[in-house]
């Protein structure tokens, strides 16, 4: 069996989508805040992306996709040799995913939530094969199939919708909405490095995802948002923190409330 | 103006009910485990529920309502002198609720959250009631009706569903599951102190409470839990907390996590 | 009978709200866009929502409301005589916005579509009454009642939702979004007009605003939206024209539809 | 590259079906109706639907739908060679159906829009195929692939339920009422061209697709009516015109809302 | 205590409308159907619906109910004595519709249950009169009130939408559409009733009601249903008469079953 | 042809699952009451279930399976030869399902109604799979594809989700509990039987099936439930039957009611 903790650094959170961007569009604010809050946090792109209309090709996007990472903050960002626009959910596809997350162990694991009508169709089928490996990464007695990769047992996955308006209408238990006040401008920072991908004239995508963020953070009181589903209900041993999870020094949390009484 | 900071004891959460025993057994278990975590905790009701058939009378009622409020632990219990089986949304009901909120000053109020057909008219009422009295509390200029008392802020209100089963079909932003293990042997005994309301042949209603709680609290992965939603989104600054709210540990949450793995 | 076409204009459009500045936020833009489009708009407030913490008082909010009309180009702004903070559904409610309705002949009336925790319990009651007034204005033999004002017939109500985020579980056979593009500076100015109630402290609202409407538009391809419900399903005798609703010249249709093409 | 437009004539709305007749049932109306208002408007269906129990073979089944596509009026109709009964969502089967969205360059897609319980998987594996095909229609670099064929940028897709009962718990942004009244006959007689399909004792289906007519159409205030959900939100930039939509003068709107009064 | 077993009839099944007619387009096919299956059935109307625009008054009004129910062979037709056009939920019209319950004793209560914008909101009223009369019903120790009418539960409470459309968006746990085949002509019989509320130019209406007779029953696989929503999930200890209810004897299900394949 | 009349017992109800145990887990309680009223009834797995961690191999998991079949009392089950872990909807797995339902000629099939985040992914295969061999069992001109098993049409298709909390939020036009009391014992018997998937560790996962069937039974009026959702209308020729489903003697019914009152 494979080392794993000497060979890879482990990596508390996956963010996966299907090409790169996918990832930074849906939630590279929480991305930039999980690096913010001392976690480690790896972009898994299922495919390199390519072509699109204004791209030279894969290597120019690699390296957008790169920096973007580097914007972000991130530890790792991983580029399977998974075909773009011809993404389907097989045993190869989930197997190549489910031995990176046997190799970097996250805790967390982020992707697609849903269909994308009028846009790419590899949105749908990562959703599936991002599910299939997380089920794929805790299974026992595949030793060769895994290369000796050992299990490992993700805690939580969770969904984004890649669409900017509020996620409705989901068949999930529950759904939350993650402060990104203070990571807004390097989550458009990272979406700005793909200038293959969003040219001058398509710069009114960046006030979208400021509206969106401005939107969906005062949903639940914050300046900056971005929303997830999961797949289980929300719960909390401490509702109290739920409530109010500024703080947990409660004269500071009367303080605080205080404070916005009008 | 009062001074209410002398007066009155803060009282950081107040769930409020249409008759002695909703509270209880919509969210008893969640009162029990907030006084354990070291809150101060009110139960209002709005009336004192009585003619009932089984019972001697009102006396009887509220001296079982009080035994079932030390058995939670609640720092206090108040009935109002509004009419049970009689209950409407009137200005004169809203006000004399908001002054019991202006006097505890809470962070949070729960409520009921529904209409709940075949039972009690009275609690779609008491949700109304609730509603506006939250707002009364912190309305400015109207020292004489509220006799002087200040306005009072409440941080968040949050609902309850009365019935047995998980929350669905409700028109809110947000639900979540309160961990209430350990604390539901004390909900079910609160509930057994209103003798004249649960005579032996209802026995099975303690079963239906504990097959709630394992169900729902099964949901977010605890033995035991009591399920609300909110009036705005769930959100949190710390979204690894909210999924692993355990600990902030993260070794220890690891260790955790790794002795969930099969 | 009264002669009703000789007394008062007819107003095409009447937006009820419970309090001034309800409307505005709500449906400002699609007030201006009415104006613009040369149609004439009235508002119907039914309180005169006063008092308030900043407020010196009836007379100061009324003449910013009556600012915020002439920023709007509304035609009309009346406010009723009901009272805020105690607004309740009642006959006499009721009878006295139907008057109105009666008066100036709306085709379509907007109103208040939900209860809004948290905030004030007149918006509850506002959508009660408003629904009530729409049918009182059409019942026939009500001469007395109504001081010989004859009937009108309402041909659309529609509804909105005073919250920022998009319309969601909502008990409603229709939604649609409505281009505000080029009357969003005129909605924040109007806004901007209740200096009472949005002092500098409270600055953040024009940002929300600005997001929502960025958002909303955005999800039906539009800079700027705000969004309805129906009573009935959203239906047209022309699909083209409800799918591509900007031009009716289909050669201007396809070179429109070119342009967007990446 | 191929010279489309001088190859192949512009269609602007293609309808998408698995099997012939499935087109016919879902929305033969306002296939007939888009003709009557001028639109060039055409029918693909992925197979050719055979076997079914009564029918001789491919070539009579052919020959019923030719026929009922003249019924209908529409300019053209193709069926691809994929295989019934067995068709599964893959490459070959997507670039088929998007090479003839770059011939025929339709304004609208029309298709599947979910699972049909207990009728043929074909019709989601359909709704895959159409939602990638949309996709693939609009994709540079793909000139091989798609035999020179240029690229079209499809501007809206919609989406068909094939049961009869009004739409519902869909994941779809808009839902639509598309008016048939004129049309309804001429949806029924394309229906009874598929002889081999609904012989005498299928004969209940007509009561039901007039039923499903009338019901869906009441919901918009039409005699008959189609349905669809759309991939974005309903929008419009004349919101009377919307809710007014038989008219754009104003004096003979009043005068038609009048004559509804009673 | 009044021996109400001796005074009053026992009726299995009542129906309460807030005006004559309401309850014939919302079920009046399914109180013919429980005619016919020997119940004993009653209609309840709260108002006596005047005035309306063509009747001359009440008095015609009430024998065109009269003879409506007449039609479709009820037992019993009950109007109260409570105001059209401002039917309010009162403590009064509770009591007054529960001792109605309290006197005829009903296993099952049939009820609005829902708002109707753009139509009378004496409707909604009516449901909440309805839900609290179902329970003051068997509430004890209120002889005084109930002119020592004894107590009397009713087993289940059902909800109809007067809409012609089926039910969505219903916060509730179960609905089911109920078969009216045979019954369908008496219902649209006993609305012809009603001939100041529909005269021929509303003969529309007619077609409306078969439409949605025709497609509601469809969606439970029978020519005309009518459908309801219930306070409690649909339960069954026996799944197979859930599933094939139209017999319990297997040999014959199997060959219905069999003459219903292709 | 064969004569599967001859060669093959007939089966009332087949319920497939993925593995071993999914369909004990989901419906057990159900099939045990279905044999206990003289059902014949089966359990397809589509694969053996192995590997999984604590299991020496198929053997052992078969034995337990036969065992569990045992413990519920079903006349058969069949366990395919498709690949555990790696189960895809294709022709091949379709037709060899649809071959079980065409010897078998079921009138009722249960099967997956789900995807399963975080759990198998092979459950939403299994479902894509069972849609599609309930079709293709009714399907003529088939004889070779089929080995000459003559046609079947399966009356009516339910669906479980394998969750433990009650069904929401399903694009389903019903819903049902069925009334197992009586049977939970022995469904947990069944689970029991699976030593290798639910070693002592795992003792929890019995509360919860116990939690689980008390709520959902109560959501009904039963001890103990288990729910479906159905591919049509639930519907009924006698609601009386729907709403009090436990007799049809109405003296007894009443009987029942009475002594249900308080």
């Amino acid at each position: 069996m494979i080392d794993v903790e000497k060979e890879y650094p482990q990596i508390d959170v996956i963010a996966v989508g299907a090409h790169p961007d996918d990832v930074e569009i849906a939630c590279g604010g929480t991305l930039a805040k999980l690096v913010d809050q001392g976690h480690t946090v790896a972009i898994i792109d299922l495919t390199d992306g390519e072509p699109t209309p204004h791209s030279p090709g894969p290597d120019v996007r690699l390296s957008e996709a790169m920096e973007a990472a580097k914007v972000l903050g991130v530890n790792k960002r991983i580029t399977l040799d998974l075909p773009n626009r011809r993404l389907f959910d097989s045993f190869e596809a989930r197997v190549m995913l489910a031995k990176e997350f046997r190799k970097y162990r996250p805790n967390v694991v982020i992707g697609f939530g849903n269909r994308t009508p009028m846009a790419s169709p590899d949105h749908w089928q990562a959703m599936q094969i991002t599910d299939a490996a997380v089920f794929y990464s805790r299974l026992t007695k595949w030793d060769e199939t895994f290369d000796h990769l050992p299990v490992h047992t993700i805690g939580r996955q969770i969904y984004y919708k890649i669409a900017f308006e509020p996620i409705q209408n989901v068949d999930a238990p529950g759904t939350f909405v993650h402060d990104i006040t203070g990571c807004l401008e390097r989550k458009l920072d990272s979406i700005r490095c793909y200038q293959t991908q969003f040219p001058p004239k398509k710069d009114y995508i960046f006030e979208r995802v400021k509206g969106a963020a401005a939107l969906i953070g005062s949903m639940a009181g914050y300046s900056a948002g971005e929303q997830f589903f999961t797949t289980r209900a929300v719960g909390t041993p401490d509702m109290m923190d739920l409530l109010y999870p500024e703080t947990r020094d409660y004269t500071e949390r009367n303080a605080l409330k205080r404070s916005s009484v009008e």
